[in-house]
């Protein structure tokens, strides 16, 4: 019952909402990697609270301190721990909730697992400030990657109902995940993006929230990476994609829908082309994995992300004291959606799981 | 990469579809529970193939020994192996695959990932049958489960497009668990099974394949169940999941559709009712998980699972000796669909996590 | 290959030598422990540089900051994580080693494992400065062990060849514990002790340095604490012990010595007791450990400590840049003996070890 | 708590000694090792009970059965697994110790930790017999190994008080090595080999045992292997060495002789040969580990084995019914000193760990 993950390369998350601090250490890197802070400044930018009408009005830069791993600014292979200080905690927005677990929320369960003696403010251990720690080794994960040519994007596949297009199954260009790393609201038509954005800023003004399901792509990926049984990627992606909060479901390539085709269309067919090493599919319906092991094309996967817990809205919910029922109004800065920033730590979390993978087939020296 | 799972109770599988014998070990058990073989024989029975229109005509009877881990008919607490053996094993079916894979299959990513020496018969490791010891590690969990009144029940929620009604979120009732678990072909509505039985049917004419939509819910797991971030139970049990040839997606509560919804209808408000230790929800959203811990309310999920990638029509491949693309025709055994048979699997999986985290968190002597 | 060490309470450390700070994390403390500070900073001071004149002269007070895992001074049960600021690092002592290793140092195989990336000032990730944070959470072990009166004490057995007397194996008083963790040089006979000082100045004087041997011993732990064969608790404590630099040997009861008795001498024979629930041992030269698994009579164990490595006597090693060989001195601070030191690491580690396992077998709540 | 070990390549054993079989899975071994199946043989045959004086009378021959992992006799890289009928066993020899724990054995303890569910005939779990799956793992490991030219040996450096030569500490021969893994009873010089045995056969016919200690060395390990802190090659290889029954103290290089030792004599100094990779060191005190990492001299180890705790000697015991003391015969067929069966099972456990290490930072495809 941990917070770490990973075998070969592993990270350890820590910190409450409204402790000191929050931070991570990231075990078994690989060493001699040029780290490059402005893009690991970017990728924490991009998930960063109180930058837009549909986030969090907290303010917080996220502005982290490496402790250690670190040598000229190069991986030394020893674990690298780095911790983001809390500056603007309101606490005393929480102290009210104690006794009255909001709906949605971990209160209530974090109450039960932890016997009560849980940092119970802004949401803890349990916050989605917790995801910071995963988009820092995140971006040096993608870092490695990259010496490797594999790249990885996301984008808002829907808010609520409204629907944007899908990745190319087959060529899902990483200038598109440039494109998509760099707006504010990652979609892959900004005109679909505009009116998911009216619909958040509708349910804000309703002190409401929606949800949306997050699409993601790996590409260059080599066949071979993952494993039969218990150790299948698709086992390796959704226990990490998992541990982010407010996440409800993970599919791969076609993902639900696949329980609606036939066999005859599922099946991804092999051809053979001129300028690649290996065979590849014609379709990618099964999201580049096949019995828990990748055959080279892109890597597919959707997340569902449940409309954010935290609404001003009245809602019922019961007194711990006194055991009555109780209407209850959540004060408090929050997210009427949280997708966009979710959008950049799922990348992360994948990116870490790959690297971890791979490295455990290809040896550390794989990266060197 | 490995083909154990669990962290105080473990579940190692071994063995090729066409090799001596599969078969498992179960580590870390409590001493003392005196099992109940009618039972595993009864959940070895569900999964097994042979028996019906819609799966493989391979016949297998699965009968298991035992080889250590019991003394007197109980659990010793030292590692449980057994064995089944392999009787009707044809490899000749199989060998032209060598060189040509099957789309859908494992053929070339278990080639990629085992630079060509995997068994390939049959599938070797990645077989379906590798799903029997699940069967059979999950069948003991369920028995001390069930000393704590835990209970686990799945059942077809589609095939194809055909939909089958869904459990009562908040009270899935073990009767009813109780009955799926004797049925053939295990929906909720025979009148709605027989349409599903018809599209398979239908699709096996066509040398085709169905997939489907498994929901399964779990009853009376306590409140304090799992953690934040990096174990959350959603983690937990996807990693088990995904295990599971074919599954392609894995979904809590509402699933991929909690993200059409708003906070103040995804909020599941809390309740405090008259005969119950701890609050309750009037409603189910979450799946009985909130921040990655239970509520003791039901767990509810579903997986997505593939149409069989074995089918007899007529696919596309690439010769990987003479590097070109061929016509390929599938022989021996198939299931035109295999959802049935990976219901008491799903069923098996979750168990065996449950019993895995929760003793994580109660200590082994919880159930002595 | 990691710097983190347990299963369902993990200690991650982290930092090195010479860089900002080093520090932990300790993962799945059982939630409510109420944090002794003071203890706390009693055993960091044990370990502490600077303090006498056979120990570094480096100065560091090794006053650590919690970052989160603690609300109201009480743990919640979520990673507590915690940082000691490097002060007193003096870096350009180090420089001119880069290129000529030290013998019986890291210098050498450090860079082989790390390519030559690693921190090499002041040995790094190596440092016995990372003995720190293992004290740190030893003593929050300590803490909990206590709930259950299970007390660990340790001396100083030889040094050099100059040797005390032997803690009473059927009785190593909990009191005698508490003596020796108040000395600066925890001996059990000072007149011994003084012999023992006298050869570390000697040493001193001579640029030299001397090891020893440390004996440890827990009591009061549960009978039944362990496991046959890969987890037996002579391996779960050896795995924690050699992980503190300068440790080349580990041994339980009559360790080494007990290759020399008959069968009849080394099996200790059983005795009823009044006042004691179960059985006792009349000897005990197992040291309380019999199949990997506590019999709850003492746990006895030692540990071997090499001389300091750092030693101002000239040394040949090899220029790794011409392929000559070279004199060298090493300059820098550095203590003659490391033993009295490594008393309360030792402890710590044993400590930590324990309370993982124990709380395997008998679940978190046992400390609640 | 588990029967399993390693990280990337897994050991997992099973069974009991009067069972129907003992056995192993190993998981994660590299895909295309061509297995000789004569040297498995001739390594079980070293350890095999029933042939010797000073052994055991069981008669077992350890003939294996391999389930699964291999195809074309060359392994696939999914799990190898086997098994071991009992052939031997009678248990009704065992049948009056249920309630007398014999001393020196894990009776006792087994049914603390087991709450009395344990198999306690002819010592279940506990029993010396399952480091047959351990020498069957070794075999395989050895031969990976070899691929790189890293051979492991051993001998017994002395039973009871007589002591045999030591290996060179700088050329330890890999001819060595394979002459004593011919000889029955594996020691340097014969002559004092005989009279090791006069006093094992002086033991015997007292109704006693005597105990010992054995040498071990891997010659040709690359430098860079291990890690710092956590990970240390000592705390890698003291984990997996503890695991064997009966062995009590585990040091490497001087052991603890090296805690008489002063710095400067200590530290091995390094020099510079022409047809040398790398540097060496002119002498090798601590054992080709520093900092817990190769530096590519041979490594040297040690273990104490107790003496056999199955005496046929009057021992004294308490009946846990009655909760009298009471007098106890031990019956049954027991080896007077396990030393010599203990070699191959000591040789096996270290290239198994050395196999499992390497391959954490060379990659699977090192070994390809």
């Amino acid at each position: 019952m941990s917070s770490s993950w990973g075998r070969q390369i592993k990270l350890t998350v820590f910190g409450e909402s409204h402790g000191p601090a929050i931070g991570g250490v990231v075990d078994g890197l690989p060493p001699g990697l040029a780290v490059d802070f402005d893009q690991i400044n970017q990728e924490m930018q991009r998930r960063v609270p109180g930058r837009h009408q549909w986030s969090s009005r907290r303010h917080e830069t996220d502005t982290y301190e490496v402790l250690s791993g670190l040598f000229h600014d190069k991986t030394t292979g020893t674990p690298l721990s780095f911790l983001i200080r809390n500056h603007d905690a309101k606490s005393k927005d929480y102290t009210e909730l104690l006794n009255v677990p909001r709906p949605g929320h971990a209160d209530y369960t974090g109450a039960a697992r932890y016997h009560g003696y849980q940092d119970y403010r802004g949401g803890g251990h349990f916050s989605g400030r917790l995801t910071a720690p995963i988009v820092f080794a995140g971006s040096i994960a993608r870092q490695l990657l990259a010496l490797k040519d594999i790249q990885i994007g996301a984008h808002i596949r829907s808010i609520g109902s409204i629907s944007d297009q899908l990745f190319d199954p087959i060529h899902p260009a990483a200038d598109l995940f440039h494109d998509l790393a760099k707006k504010q609201f990652p979609v892959i038509s900004d005109a679909c993006g505009n009116r998911m954005q009216q619909l958040i800023e509708s349910a804000r003004k309703d002190c409401d929230s929606v949800g949306g399901i997050i699409e993601a792509a790996a590409v260059s990926v080599p066949a071979g990476v993952g494993s039969p049984i218990f150790d299948a990627l698709e086992s390796i992606l959704s226990s990490i994609l998992f541990a982010i909060p407010a996440i409800k479901g993970v599919s791969f390539g076609d993902g639900f829908g696949i329980s609606r085709l036939r066999g005859s269309e599922a099946n991804d067919p092999y051809d053979k082309i001129a300028d690649h090493d290996g065979i590849v599919t014609t379709s990618n319906h099964n999201g580049g994995i096949l019995g828990g092991i990748t055959n080279g094309m892109p890597i597919l996967f959707q997340v569902a992300v449940k409309p954010t817990a935290s609404i001003a809205k009245k809602q019922r919910s019961v007194n711990l004291m006194t055991g009555k029922t109780t209407d209850l109004i959540v004060k408090g800065r929050h997210d009427p959606c949280i997708v966009p920033r979710a959008v950049p730590v799922v990348e992360a979390a994948a990116a870490f799981a790959l690297l971890d993978v791979i490295t455990q087939i290809k040896g550390l020296e794989y990266w060197l």
